[in-house]
């Protein structure tokens, strides 16, 4: 089976009780949960039998440990995950607003989680694997760009493919260097994975269908477009392939985005067509919004498989 | 007035709804609650109407702000206290244990406050201080270090005063160059405001009396040994003044030797008999338990004055 790398932040995400409720007075929070995007997205590769690892850095505290244990104990390979004495695991805390929105405070850029680099274990992890997943969220200092385009040549000169899932709040585009990354990014990328709006960061488009048609002129091979709770469309030079997502109880819909991207690439590696894939990613996506916490609603392989099984819903339409 | 000024670190507090609660698996939590040793001093000091101002950074967040707006409103100084973009505010997650100690897990040393510094701000801070007032936990960097050391300087050169809560945990004794700059401190310190074993820690003597006896011999004008919930000893050259602690119900530990120093360096500037100064330091310091939050228990003084006229306990024995 094909080997997937990410690189970018591991942090853990503390969160507000209460819709609306302020960051900026003491109130009720639950946490400390895994989190990190780039984290979430390996973890459901590797919870779903597929071989992957990541590349980041924590501190020598709490945090790192449990997010460097949950990810082993999921089977992902941790070898590359560096743990600094003297420095912070990253952290963001946040608050669901009653309009869908969300408001954090964070510290990923001068946490442990910004002092990831390309060591021995990083080129050991990248020399053995066929695919690089880029997370927009992780492209977050000179530092973390550099890691992550080296991962991407890296496994270019391998002959292996990128996916690139952008992934960023829109106030982060204006950021310097940003820009420019997420174009050197988008540039040697296969699989480029959008979620409503970031569809159109990149193009001149402002309509999906020639949104998509103008990525795909300049030499991705997939577009997958993400649209939540409704499902996802899938475009090649040949198809179109939407799905309906799963009809499930909300309860926190963080990182089901990064869910569904790892369920979707995971069935890419392994050659299932698009329609298998997307409704697998849908059910990912799908499970995750069912428990509190980032990773919390992370399934295994099989679990996805028997939600499938006992869901009437969610085909391709 | 006499005018006092700290340095040091202001943090958000999170602290864990249970006792012996992990911090390294989700839970229920409690915050952010302003927070920072010093802060909780300068805090408790303001709000007893004394002049006082700190010396520290925060970052551009919720956290920050909620700091700052907090001693503000009580009437601090904070025109020292800098803001910075792109850095993150600290942090102290803190979980108790079933024998009372307390596990953390901070982010300080490498958060916004480890950015103070003697700008133009807090040189005219302390150009128009009396005293200063250092927390032991303050020392936590190099840079740091340096600014407490500057700001002890400038107020012994205008003819002030120097307060000391040594305010450390063990572990950090042995960081490098931990004792030298207690030492330094220590020098240069009037009065001294150990808890509990931190007495031993700069002494042969392994007595209180001996203890203190060696401290003064060193030219400390006055110490003070903080015992919680069972008062305080004041000590000076010619006298032992014992105080009882006021009985009250404890929800909440954190900061009470904090608003205790601050009790009594007040008092003390304000030429108070210990008895006095003992006395009300420890209605500060028992106000200041039965709240949750390091700094919501801290009172005013007339709220302190008439929690210790309706209390038939804590007088001086």
């Amino acid at each position: 089976m094909k080997k997937i790398v990410s690189a970018g932040e591991i942090v853990v995400e503390i969160m507000a009780d209460r819709l609306d409720q302020s960051l900026a007075e003491p109130g009720l929070l639950h946490g400390p949960f895994p989190s990190g995007a780039p984290a979430i997205f390996i973890g459901q590769a590797a919870r779903l039998g597929q071989p992957a690892g990541l590349i980041s850095a924590v501190g020598e505290d709490d945090f790192g440990q449990m997010n460097i244990d949950r990810l082993r104990n999921w089977g992902a390979d941790v070898s590359a995950v560096t743990v600094h004495k003297g420095q912070a695991t990253g952290t963001a805390f946040v608050a669901y607003r009653a309009d869908g929105s969300r408001h954090f405070v964070f510290n990923i850029k001068n946490s442990a989680a910004g002092l990831m680099e390309i060591g021995h274990a990083a080129q050991a992890l990248l020399a053995g694997a066929d695919h690089f997943h880029v997370m927009g969220s992780s492209l977050f200092s000179e530092r973390a760009i550099a890691v992550i385009l080296a991962g991407i040549e890296t496994i270019k000169r391998q002959g292996g493919t990128v996916s690139f899932d952008p992934n960023i709040r829109k106030e982060m585009i204006e950021l310097p260097g940003m820009r420019e990354a997420l174009n050197q990014v988008l540039a040697r990328t296969d699989l480029f994975l959008p979620s409503g709006e970031e569809l159109f960061i990149f193009t001149k488009a402002a309509d999906e269908a020639s949104a998509v048609a103008e990525m795909l002129g300049q030499g991705i091979s997939a577009v997958i477009v993400k649209k939540g709770s409704e499902g996802a469309v899938y475009y090649d030079r040949h198809r179109r392939v939407p799905a309906i997502g799963f009809s499930v109880q909300e309860v926190d819909p963080t990182g089901a985005g990064d869910c569904f991207g790892a369920g979707f690439v995971t069935h890419w590696l392994r050659g299932a067509k698009p329609e298998e894939a997307l409704r697998f990613a849908c059910a990912c996506g799908a499970l995750a919004v069912t428990r509190k916490g980032p990773m919390e609603g992370i399934a295994t392989f099989g679990d996805v498989q028997a939600f499938i099984s006992n869901s009437t819903e969610g085909s391709s339409s």
